[in-house]
């Protein structure tokens, strides 16, 4: 079988493996689509070395079909249409003991710590293991755990019908997150510069503005009678976009740090002062927030036809990975199929 | 009668006013004792002087007696103790049109936009008015609206029983805080480098530690089983207070942010990524904070006697306001009484 191994920055192979027989609890899939994420991308970029090490099989975003059960295997059944949640919480951090295993300090996460999904053939506990509907097509399936981050970060804010939410960044997590919210019943702006991006968005409904040219915060006062966003996502991971997710909130207003911020970043304090702000990290997903995207993408609510921009076969996983850095694409999959036939 | 007079930076005068009669839905008060707030420093500074002007009289920590009504002041009696909620809010804007009125975006505070309660004599709104149980001492009433600060902090930060806290500034707020998280039931660490302010903490029952000599995030960590703090307060004002206060929170950890920092700093926004941390602003105080205050006073459960360093007669005034820059004390109140005999 086929495997995508990070060898060094900017440095992928697609290598021949043998597959992994099944132990006690565990099963094996043959991988139908894996997407790319931009966590792969900093993988690739070298950034994360510390954790992935060299010759290390990545990625996370994935659907398949069960192939074989190991011992103790119960539940799941051979030629199953099946996801994976790659997250495996320590249980014994203080957060796994507080019941928030999702944000472990000493997470396992599939695909960075430990063997991903790109892989023709991977083999993986099966309490990691989601059902899916027999009916969503497999490539849909693959946007379920970046669905699944939108859904827990739309949880985290607390979106309800009639809000206006504003998400800064219009990557696929950004533009999930748009969806998810709107899903809602909120009423949702876009802020994104890349034209590309908001013309994805457009095509989904979903109102894209460019902050370079559009008065952000000007233009959700106008829209909210002058109060103000009730909720933001800073999703676009700049030092821009902290401060428009600041300046748009109403008061008590609620912005969810999605992007990963490596350094510090100047918060303006006085103004969640004033409005009695509040800042709320999200990380991951819980196990509901996975369930919730596969009804989600299975109800066709998220336009996974629109957002899957690519799909190219595994042997072109590197010509992927370089078409993400390029732009012009959405969701990029790799159809890891060709390597179970 | 006399009145503090905010003549320009460090220029504070004691000049002779006539008292206002009670306008329809007004009452006089005859003012006992006007507490010295870090905001009246600010404006002392020259800091608030768009706000304030000049000729300003300043001060919004305050006991007194009704001496007179106006046409229409019903359910108050000449003589009656009571204290004043310094603020107005506008009724129109967002703020006060979602409900959250105490952070109106266009407050009138009495003792900055309006005249205060340094004045032997202040005619305020009826409405504003609370009524004070006759047997708390007048100077401990002085404390309440202070406590009605902590009150609201410690709600933002939804305080409960065996929750671990630390408070960051162990100035007047930061113990009231600390206080009234304990009153709670919470665990409470005191973060403060004065060690005059350690000592007042002590005496009150509240452990305060110098966070030059102690590391802060190491001591919690032991002390909770590593896991860190269920709600800090950044009530010191300062970069260093940001930064302990978000280094030691447990996972989804509350920080509220009661400190005013006028210039934006800097976040550690990875941590709140990674422990799906919340920062929580908070200002001011709603109705049912003073009223909870009043009963905090007069319970004895606010050690108001201890935390009250110096009363000085309103012609000191400068002298009291020169006492609190040199530190070496806590609450520093003005007796306004003499000026109504």
């Amino acid at each position: 079988m086929k495997a995508v191994v990070y060898r060094g920055t900017r440095d992928l192979r697609v290598e021949e493996r043998d597959p992994e027989a099944p132990g006690r609890g565990q099963v094996r899939i043959e991988v139908a689509y894996t997407g790319i994420c931009g966590t792969d991308l900093h993988i690739y970029h070298g950034d994360m070395d510390t954790r992935v090490g060299a010759s290390a099989i990545i990625g996370h975003e994935m659907s398949g079909r069960i192939a074989a059960l190991g011992e103790d295997a119960t539940g799941l059944t051979v030629g199953q249409a099946v996801t994976v949640m790659p997250t495996r919480p320590c249980g014994r951090c203080a957060a796994c003991r507080r019941g928030l295993s999702h944000i472990c300090h000493a997470m396992n996460f599939l695909g960075i710590d430990s063997p991903g999904a790109m892989q023709s053939s991977w083999t993986v506990p099966t309490d990691l293991v989601l059902p899916l509907p027999e009916d969503l097509p497999l490539d849909h399936a693959a946007l379920v755990e970046p669905v699944a981050v939108a859904v827990h970060d739309v949880r985290r804010g607390d979106v309800t019908a009639d809000d206006q939410v504003v998400v800064v960044g219009g990557g696929p997590v950004g533009v999930l997150i748009a969806t998810v919210a709107r899903g809602r019943g909120a009423r949702v702006l876009l802020v994104e510069p890349d034209p590309f991006r908001r013309d994805v968005a457009g095509r989904i409904g979903v109102e894209a503005v460019d902050p370079t040219t559009t008065d952000v915060v000007a233009l959700v006062d106008d829209r909210t009678d002058g109060a103000g966003a009730d909720v933001a996502f800073e999703v676009s991971g700049s030092a821009g976009g902290v401060a428009t997710a600041v300046d748009v909130l109403t008061t008590r207003g609620r912005l969810v740090m999605v992007a990963i911020h490596p350094r510090p970043r100047e918060i303006n304090l006085h103004r969640f002062f004033w409005r009695e702000l509040e800042l709320l990290g999200a990380r991951l997903y819980q196990r509901d927030d996975m369930v919730e995207a596969i009804r989600l993408v299975a109800s066709g609510a998220i336009p996974a036809r629109q957002l899957i921009s690519r799909v190219e076969p595994v042997e072109a996983a590197d010509a992927a990975f370089a078409a993400l850095e390029g732009g012009g694409v959405m969701k990029v999959l790799l159809d890891l199929s060709e390597g179970n036939r």
